[in-house]
């Protein structure tokens, strides 16, 4: 190493003038107990990139700290960070879906309670056709029921006909596994698996017609009434579980939700009183056991498709008023969500923005508190594509956060922008390389925006397709594929997600108070890791 | 389409401020001819990239513009782009190492023409080896002729004995290919397979160990006194061919390359004096054929490995100033290389920046015109890594331009002093996403890189290894993998490369006006293909 005093002192001068953007620069000096615990999580980062991450593994030919992630899941829950990180208070969710959240094979238990779900397939199954044939859910009202239930797996099984999920399961041919069997074959076409991904999807096309197919069998075993107030509920409380004290979860409306009865929808309003429902059940168990710190609430985005016509996009934007002149703490903004990359799929967003530039007005003579906009845009690789064009649309738009912002760095001038206007980016590693704009997380841009100085919210958009609920996942491929981002800057994330959500200032520091309390516990935690790892803390060091 | 005319106005003032920073904005307007063969381009990528980059291909799963190099080579050649990229005037290569800068097959042949070139391998070849076998070559002195010879493929091969190159060939096994078998195997070695890059070697660490392995093979090969003067003189022409007109060339010092006896080897001064003669023949013959515009000529980048002693650093810096007092017009100047990811494999360029701050002090004392220091920095996905790290010394050290800088886009204080100080980057696309640091050039930085108004010249670095020798196959995959840059941009690059390379002022003038009359040539060719294809002319479009 250079032993010119001179040269060193301009070379930590110059990396400090290139880092002062960065959140866990321009905060506070760290706390002994802070810089202790950031020196256990780097140790611990070096120790097992040598180790866990440097074994064979015989169907993982090349695991490395921050690769494929539906490849490498199985090590990274070996790691004693990930083990550390799901203890982690992790602030607020702001960035996913509502459809996709839940874990498969929960949701798959709660569609087996109901009798009236049934379930039908284009073809008789067999050892052969599992793997490519899909199953298709529906509830029936009883006069609908079969009358008679042949197996799926059944030869004489009717193409498309419906038949008892309950027996669909029971039934299943024990060659092909049985009821175990059926579980296995609804759960894999519930999520995308590695050969999908890295193999015969991998383009962003092909993986996102996968992703639509994995919506569209979801819909129908999670829109209906007595299914839906337990899905929810399952979401918040595993949310609660991983740290996450906060969601805002986009919905697509109308969702159209089967009444008990199978015979009609659910309104809108009745959407919404459920969810009520559920976060005051929550809070007041919760409270009960004095774990009010644990959780503040959540609300929803309300997000309609962008391919919409523009008859149907006021309306939209009409009924998200009414939403929140009912439910003004459950209506955080409104989205327009789809493939942006896909120009069969819809609209950019210039295309709607002069109705949506009516919306302040539009909210203004229906005397509701402003309904921000929080816009998905530029989540692409594309330049000067329609998808990236978005974000300067999100932006003129007045959009409160970004989703995704997959290609903002390709944007100075948004990007001070998004500095100025304190812009947050939701950005959702494990979504946007599954769905292939990456390869792996250290090609992803966002160690490059915290050291631009953009605020970020890490989230988890479709959590329930690649098989990682919660946060711990996406923060791992962060922290690990980087040699920069510690523990603090996560820290800062998480405040973050809270900071730039759509809470009131009340809310916001309510939230920030218990989310300090928290992490203080959590940094004691890690200290006791480290400690029982024998790892040197940092006053020792040099 | 938002017919709000005041939002529309706005949206194109916010659209042009943030390219402002790009070459294709703030040179001067685009003349009617530009405009013009700019849109027969845009039309063109269009119009392709959903023909021959959206057909099926046996063998191309997934096919899209700026997919894996290796992969889709043999699309890129089908395309109108690529044969009207291939006439295009293109300025300098400013970023590619000697050793791997020439056609492996016209290499072979160059080698075959020796009588004491000899192979050995380390077992006899057969079917089931021949994949995994590896030829190596060596000069010898007659007397170390090997006295009987018995062919590679045959099962009394003694395992690492020499025998004559055209020997091996001619009685090369029928069975695996005769002569013909001989030349595949050997250029098969010498080059990076798609199912190396993408499937046996997927990660940084495993790509480079067969690069170095793949240098290793043509060291021999070509440090030799007959073959490397014609070597030489066919890496100038087919540049030339290219559409490139100068080429700064990065040498590792000292050249071990044997003599025609094969009992020494020849000196730096010698090595500079081949080089010389080389362009000075060539330009002579351009002159005599009135073709002057096509070549100003070449330069050396003395480059030395990162792993070297500070002893051998200090001796390679006198040797690199001793050369420039000898051959001021050849020494472009100074480099330190060498695979930056992995720590076994040398060190940063901090360990030796005490050294290094001494050099213009040293070429002080011996009189000598200032030696820029050009390194490589950045080549990396790493984030705050010691790869990463160089970028903040090799500015700090003062170089004239940056070798990569892959993660450049991770700091922006360096590219704010890039751009004050006028540092440009030598991008090699190809390379870089060959060398698995992109999956894609659609991921790749450059298009930011322009948009943040950096000066890129494009490279190819080691073209031989993935067979895309000139810069033709780089221009065509940043510029199909985009759709903001157009040729115009590609034109600015190309100018760039003059500007920012180590020509004297007036070299540099006389290379720019060479290269605007052939501009201007080639920009009558694309309208003339533009008419054939009949695609509209800018100025009938809306």
């Amino acid at each position: 190493m250079a032993s010119d005093a001179g040269y060193m002192k301009r070379r930590e001068e110059l990396i400090a003038l290139d880092r002062a953007l960065r959140a866990d620069h321009i905060r506070d000096p760290l706390s002994p107990t802070e810089a202790k615990a950031d020196n256990v999580i780097r140790e611990l980062r070096t120790k097992e990139a040598s180790t866990i991450w440097n074994a064979d593994y015989p169907s993982i030919p090349h695991p490395f700290p921050g690769m494929e992630f539906l490849t490498g899941r199985s090590i990274i829950e070996k790691t004693k960070i990930f083990k550390i990180l799901s203890k982690m208070p992790k602030g607020a969710i702001l960035h996913s879906h509502f459809d996709a959240m839940g874990n498969p094979a929960e949701i798959l238990k709660l569609v087996l309670e109901q009798s009236a779900m049934h379930v039908c397939c284009s073809s008789p199954l067999n050892s052969s056709n599992l793997k490519s044939i899909l199953p298709k859910f529906k509830c029936l009202p009883p006069e609908e029921y079969p009358k008679e239930t042949v197996s799926l797996t059944d030869d004489n099984y009717t193409c498309n006909s419906w038949i008892s999920a309950n027996s669909a399961r029971e039934m299943f041919d024990p060659e092909l596994g049985g009821p175990g069997g059926f579980d296995r074959w609804v759960i894999a076409a519930m999520t995308i698996n590695p050969t999908e991904a890295y193999g015969t999807h991998n383009t962003i096309k092909k993986i996102w017609q996968k992703l639509a197919t994995t919506f569209h069998l979801y819909e129908p075993m999670i829109h209906y009434e007595p299914i839906i107030r337990e899905y929810f509920r399952q979401i918040i409380l595993s949310a609660i579980e991983d740290g996450i004290s906060y969601l805002e979860i986009r919905m697509n409306l109308p969702y159209r939700c089967l009444a008990n009865d199978c015979k009609r929808f659910l309104s809108d309003h009745e959407i919404f009183r459920i969810i009520d429902h559920v976060l005051n059940d929550i809070k007041a168990e919760l409270k009960q056991q004095g774990r009010e710190d644990e959780f503040i609430g959540a609300k929803v985005i309300i997000a309609t498709l962008r391919w919409i016509s523009m008859e149907n996009l006021e309306e939209r934007l009409q009924n998200c008023i009414t939403l929140k002149k009912e439910f003004p703490h459950l209506v955080a903004g409104f989205d327009l969500v789809g493939h942006e990359d896909d120009a069969d799929q819809g609209y950019p967003l210039s295309h709607y923005a002069e109705m949506l530039l009516k919306f302040p007005e539009m909210q203004k003579k229906a005397g509701v508190d402003e309904i921000p906009f929080i816009f998905h845009a530029g989540e692409t690789f594309g330049d000067g594509t329609k998808a990236d064009g978005n974000l300067y649309d999100a932006i003129l738009l007045g959009t409160k956060r970004i989703g995704h912002g997959f290609s903002l760095l390709k944007h100075p001038k948004l990007m001070e922008i998004c500095r100025e206007r304190d812009i947050a980016i939701e950005v959702c590693p494990i979504s946007n390389e599954v769905l292939r704009l990456t390869s792996s997380i250290n090609s992803h841009p966002v160690p490059a925006l915290f050291n631009h100085g953009l605020r970020v919210a890490l989230s988890s958009d479709d959590p329930s397709m690649w098989g990682c609920m919660g946060l711990t996942y996406d923060f791992y491929q962060v922290l690990v594929s980087s040699e920069l981002t510690g523990i603090i800057q996560l820290g800062e994330v998480a405040k973050d997600s809270i900071k730039y959500s759509m809470l009131s200032s009340e809310e916001k520091e309510r939230a920030l108070l218990a989310w300090q309390r928290r992490w203080e516990r959590f940094l004691e935690y890690v200290l006791r890791v480290g400690q029982e790892l024998e790892i040197k803390p940092v006053d020792q060091m040099i």
